[in-house]
């Protein structure tokens, strides 16, 4: 039996932490990788045609590519990956402490995004979009038990992952209780939960505020729904169904917005 | 080298439609499909570890699982398919014409979400998802150019594909049209517009709404920009990156709930 999608991907994190370096690819992401001063590159592969469409960031990246034959294209990806073509092994990026992420400057009043148990690199590459669209200073994770930065993650982010701060800590709860220190109103998602992220933030907009949102099914861990503010959730229509967590995370952040 | 995911995603969907019949996977998306009396049903192919686990749906729907030994499972999926130990093989579901389903009965102000050339399953899967809790009537699409109904928009539609209506037309610009002539306010998303979401709504949040979301890079088809009432854009805080679509589609159908 073929090892499904998912531990492919778990396999490739695993790795890639183990060496400290990460695979991006396709056209989007690494584009944006290489136009960004702040990451550290290493190596470049490329066919010759995304070369081409690549010629700008490469020349403004300093960095000589290797140019590969497309059928023999060498970089280690995951057989799946639509890479355009197209990867470069980086490293991580530093983003700094979070209380100076949780307070640098920005649009509006300060907003944050905590990811409790958020493993899926899809999931968390469209909520770095969406954190960047709505201004949010950045997205927090524990260091366990969530999405590593990876190609596949990268790749959700189109881009954002190069822009966007995504800070795993050590402590979800002691992220918290440092963010309520530094003034952060922060209010976990909860499906149960009786006030709505709209009736919770009002009369206080104006005030840095956090959103947690845990894994879709088992939701937050008690720890976490212990150190909120307050719980709350996204105001619906009907009785069935539920958000995906991205999707949840992007209305938390325009119901949220300041 | 390797199929990626997209390729055979799509020779799936091409045979999938050729043949009339779809086949769902994993325990959730089977145990809806299987409680779902509309859905008609043809085949079951299960683990004895999954038939134990849906045994009370088993039941209800009177088909006679295949159980099957999990190192020989025996569905035609796609290999990277996380099914769980279970695969149905089922019939399209039948939603009838758009008239019926634009004016049915449901909470608040009907709602509707038109999709124009969004083709990725996960993306459709989750905008059904979100659909269904935001009480949206149904979720419109080109018969062509969109993504036809397969397992793997079921498994990312997590359920709401057997309630939510998905119903392919043959024409956007058409369907447009019709529901213009049934009083519906049909509202365009295109980054570049004045008008949010909300500022178009005001004063007329208890009309019926549709929300005509493009594809992400292309967005929306000149016949299509041309058919709807008015442009409008989701109330951004920053000038950079966009939203996943189906991200869009959320915050989208959360700004114009009634």
């Amino acid at each position: 039996m073929k090892k499904p999608r998912w531990v492919i991907e778990k396999e490739q994190a695993r790795r890639a932490d183990a060496a400290g370096t990460v695979w991006l690819f396709g056209l989007h992401a690494v584009r944006d990788a290489l136009e960004n001063p702040r990451r550290e590159k290493l190596r470049l592969v490329v066919t010759r045609n995304a070369a081409d469409k690549l010629s700008e960031a490469i020349a403004a990246s300093g960095l000589a590519p290797e140019v590969v034959d497309p059928r023999k294209f060498a970089a280690p990806l995951d057989p799946g990956s639509v890479h355009q073509g197209a990867a470069l092994e980086v490293k991580p990026l530093d983003w700094g402490p979070l209380a100076e992420l949780a307070l640098r400057d920005g649009p509006g009043a300060p907003r944050l995004v905590l990811l409790d148990r958020v493993t899926d690199p899809h999931n968390v590459g469209a909520i770095l979009r969406s954190a960047e669209v709505f201004g949010a200073r950045a997205v927090i994770a524990p260091r366990h038990q969530s999405a590593p930065e990876t190609g596949a993650l990268a790749k959700a982010a189109s881009g954002a992952l190069e822009r966007q701060p995504y800070l795993r800590v050590r402590n979800l709860a002691d992220a918290i209780a440092e963010l309520q220190g530094m003034g952060y109103l922060v209010l976990g998602l909860a499906g149960e939960a009786q006030a709505s992220v709209e009736s919770a933030i009002e009369g206080r907009r104006d005030r840095p505020v956090a959103l947690v949102l845990g894994a879709e099914g088992p939701g937050l861990r008690p720890r976490t729904r212990g150190s909120v503010d307050a719980l709350v959730r996204i105001e619906v229509a009907g009785d069935f169904g539920s958000l995906n967590v991205s999707n949840a995370a992007a209305v938390a952040l325009y119901a949220a917005r300041a």
